[in-house]
């Protein structure tokens, strides 16, 4: 396998917030060798390096040019967006893959603009509600599920993807391949609406006089999250989140009836099996 | 004040778990030189005589006999039942005072159950969802909002009250004086929406495949809470919650009728607000 890994030489990060700067730190602590390059604005960049994440900055057109592997870790909207730019820039042996979460619409954009094979969707279940390289770190992706959504299920087995498959293991996240379809459902209810029920847990309760305790703020704490990634996601995935938070509402109903019945018991001890088999 | 102090030299607490055992630890370690009794089971006594959150067990007749403070960190159904029982065996000199999460019942027992002057509500509004002694510990009430709901205003001016006090500042708690109806109105809100938000929540999840990051389970977590407490404070605040619930179920019905348009971003500007504020 060292044989493969060694092909990717030179590693591009488009974003070098959160995600793309824990990229770079993740890679070079699993013992990535070759060149990482930033794409971003110069403060981003000059952060970046001073934190590890990269070794210098880039434009899109040279880092498209020379990466073996350009890696779109921005809102969904910007990587649409250097998705459209591709087509005049990307290098012949470039794979591209993402982070975005919602992979359906990437996924759509790139068998339309990219050659057949350069290009692999990937969604990270990493992060948390603080953003920027400041808040970045080698440790982001350990132990958590890194979901690849291949546009043909023979890209899976073109040799880039699979030194792509190797790094994620090396920085110590689990890879799951799905179709990107059903990425977008399992997400609307696993990681869109829990933030969904935090920012309108906290909008609801910024609306009055409350008495909090810790409850409450570890409930509300992903509320921090910024708008403007979210801001895609929501537009993006506007179906599977509406019938989400359909299902969130109506189990809300359920328990607002059952305040003083028996029935009450049965949520409880359904959330807890759920919430034990995530700790 | 360190006289005052000093007047209060035996406590007792009935339930020895997450929240007696900490205001045992906390009192230890704020200097509190008199006798801990408690009153629980036989296997509770052991432990908390063992993790230094008591000295010794005590029947509830021996310790509402004897105590200068009788302490009851039981849940709802409990407290008013052994509120029920003290006029039989409470002693002329002791203080009660209750940690129930709804204190308009409480209150409203108290008064008809106990001498005037003889109790005071209260709730700390502190907790997480592990209980029991293992998990209690000295620093629970630091930092804490500690609700006192007396039955009648001049209660408060009582030397016993001004004791108690005393300790709760000691133990690292702010007080906060306020009406039993406003504080279940204002619990049903910054308290028990949370924990059905986030039982709710997980309740929904565990009925579909999903794909989760660390936002389901930071939001999940409270999930994980007893229900045998949570039993007894739906059934006896169910009409602020009731509210409460509706406030929230509309919060998430405009949220789903705007994932596309500007109006969400108020949403998240709005609960970030209130999120910062708490951290």
């Amino acid at each position: 396998m060292a044989s493969l890994v060694e092909r990717m030489q030179v590693v591009a990060i488009a974003g070098t917030g959160l995600i793309g700067g824990s990229f770079g730190l993740a890679l070079r602590a699993a013992g990535f060798q070759g060149e990482i390059l930033g794409i971003s604005s110069p403060s981003s960049i000059e952060k970046a390096i001073h934190h590890g994440a990269i070794d210098r900055g880039a434009t899109l057109a040279e880092a498209a040019g020379r990466a073996d592997l350009l890696y779109l870790a921005q809102p969904v909207g910007r990587i649409l967006a250097v998705i459209r730019e591709l087509p005049r820039i990307l290098g012949e042996r470039a794979l591209v893959t993402d982070v975005g979460s919602t992979k359906q619409i990437i996924v759509d954009a790139a068998r339309k603009y990219l050659p057949p094979g350069s290009f692999i969707g990937g969604h990270p279940m990493a992060g948390k509600e603080s953003r920027g390289v400041d808040n970045a770190g080698k440790d982001l992706f350990r132990g958590r599920t890194y979901v690849l959504t291949p546009l043909r299920p023979e890209d899976i087995e073109d040799a880039r993807v699979q030194d792509l498959l190797e790094w994620i293991r090396r920085i110590g996240a689990r890879e799951v391949i799905m179709g990107s379809e059903e990425h977008d459902y399992r997400v609307a209810y696993g990681s869109h609406l829990p933030q969904l029920a935090s920012t309108a847990l906290a909008a609801t309760l910024s609306q009055t006089e409350t008495l909090t305790g810790p409850g409450a703020r570890s409930t509300t704490r992903l509320a921090l999250s910024a708008f403007d990634i979210w801001r895609d996601i929501l537009a993006t995935n506007a179906e599977p989140i509406t019938e989400a938070l359909t299902a969130y509402i109506q189990e809300l109903e359920h328990i607002r009836e059952n305040l003083r019945t028996r029935a009450i018991e049965e949520e409880f001890e359904r959330g807890a099996a759920f919430a034990r088999g995530l700790e």
